[in-house]
């Protein structure tokens, strides 16, 4: 037994993470504790997701990626509840052998998303592991107070947009597992893929468009279709999407192509970190023009509809796809 | 791969973590993030500490005794900082072979901790591992903005304090590894000194005693020689305690008496979990009186100095005592 806070854990945040820390609220990481001042009148938005080696992402991934996944996942939620970041917690758990050079490149990407997305580090807490390499961060959002976008605001005959494109994330995952699954893609798709997988781009610049205009969101990182479930169950509504309306990169689109089984794997595998937006019609245009302004390409894929029934997708053959699971799990 | 969000999860959260959500903030864990609306003229209080299972609890600890440690080692840095608790963020990764009846177990234990502590669970991430149990918990507090006690306030001539007894959870530590180094001890001794390890005693009831009084606090998780060289390094101030003016409970006495050597792991060992004030002089009899009030023993055991050297504990040969370590370090 052995406690995190020691003189050794002290050294290693003075060395690679107090150069983050330039929140004020940080205090240098010199305290036990952060402080958060909250402006009059506003919200704070609290998300925690974590990263496991081994389970979100392949321990040979590089250090940075690693670090920038970990904020990127959580300033995805901040962008898809309307949140603008405020700053972060971070709780490391570092394996045996853990070098220098492998934290100071942590630290590098870290710093940069941190800066890149205005969510400097606020504190934290670092230990050594005998098991896998552990990443595991809170980020704090703020927005006026009462304006959270939720899962749950959808009504009938709002308009579902949806940003980016679908499916890449889960397809240079695949290219990742099985080099041999892109040979048909020009090189410049296969790296487009593979990056999507690496590096989640999370829309945080829509943040508030989607404040203004949502009337309820999430992002999608369990798949559009177990997604689009969750915020049609929440909401108590329905909808029928044809999957050719879904926005799909050329990449996807080409792999679908030679082999259309794909499409499933495109609508309910993860990691895309776009989001999905429901759009009271008479807002769809502001929306749209609004999400153009921020330079974040939307398309609309359906309207919702009354009723309980799980949303599907309809095929190329006009009849509902039965996917074999609609989203990522490992329980 | 996988991802942790898909609908296992969500039934497991639903099943066993759902209940504890009693936070309106929580959205009882059916959206991506939570929400706090701060009340107005209030700062928050943020910390993170995680546990790993075989790094900071012994792996076959009771379910419900890894998980009050979990929350308590956090709601005692928030009792230090004169916080008030509002809420916890919970990720937890489970290795395999993690059982319903186990999770049940960690659940009742971090329930029944939310209640008593008035801390409930605001969000969270729950993940599977392939290696140990760990733990992290983000909890928030709250006070009036600008008056979190920190490290760094404590000046010359100010009272130090310590609630409780020191030095009990490191020698019930000692006690679970090697049973034959308690065979002194009566049932009552050893069971006091095990109970003090396994379950740290958050003192939150002191928290507005320590907010109104103290120029400067820690909680002691790494010793109270650790702790106490932190406070002074970051005040800038020395301090020369007589050891024996250090509190211990009739057990960790009984040890020492028949070990002396075993002193010196009461004043470095960590996990303690008691509060570290210190108190300007002017302020000492009413801080006194508050913690009385409170129930809380607190025990005055020197003055602050003027001076950069670190501080130092004078043994019952009126010397210097030199320790080996002053704190404990995995690193």
């Amino acid at each position: 037994m052995s406690r995190g806070e020691g003189s050794g854990e002290d050294r290693l945040i003075a060395r690679h993470f107090r150069p983050l820390a330039k929140h004020p609220g940080a205090l240098g990481l010199a305290d036990d504790a952060a402080v958060l001042t909250p402006p009059p009148g506003c919200d704070l938005v609290l998300t925690t997701d974590g990263i496991i080696a081994g389970v979100h992402v392949f321990p040979d991934a590089p250090a940075d990626a690693i670090a920038r996944r970990a904020l990127r996942v959580n300033l995805s939620d901040l962008a898809a509840k309307g949140a603008k970041p405020v700053g972060f917690l971070l709780a490391v758990a570092l394996p045996g052998g853990t070098t220098d050079a492998w934290l100071a490149e942590f630290v590098r990407g870290l710093s940069e998303d941190a800066e890149r997305y205005g969510c400097p580090l606020l504190g934290g807490d670092t230990d050594h592991t005998p098991g896998p390499l552990s990443v595991s961060i809170t980020a704090f959002g703020m927005l006026p107070a009462g304006t959270m976008v939720r899962r749950n605001g959808a009504q009938p005959g709002d308009v579902l947009f949806v940003t980016g494109t679908v499916g890449d994330a889960a397809l240079g995952l695949m290219l990742r597992k099985d080099a041999q699954a892109g040979a048909s893609l020009t090189p410049a798709q296969r790296n487009h893929l593979l990056m999507r997988y690496l590096q989640p781009d999370p829309r945080n610049v829509l943040a508030e468009t989607v404040r203004t205009h949502a009337s309820a969101a999430l992002d999608i990182s369990d798949g559009l279709a177990g997604d689009l479930t969750k915020l049609c169950r929440a909401s108590g509504v329905t909808a029928e999407i044809e999957a050719a309306q879904v926005p799909l990169s050329d990449a996807t689109r080409a792999l679908i192509t030679r082999e259309p089984a794909l499409l499933e794997r495109a609508l309910t595998g993860g990691d895309d970190y776009e989001i999905l937006a429901a759009v009271p019609a008479g807002k769809a245009q502001a929306f749209r023009a609004s999400a153009h302004a921020a330079g974040i390409a939307v398309t609309d894929i359906g309207l919702l509809a009354a009723g309980e029934a799980p949303p599907q997708f309809i095929g190329p053959d006009r009849q509902p796809i039965a996917f074999a699971r609609t989203s990522y799990s490992h329980f």
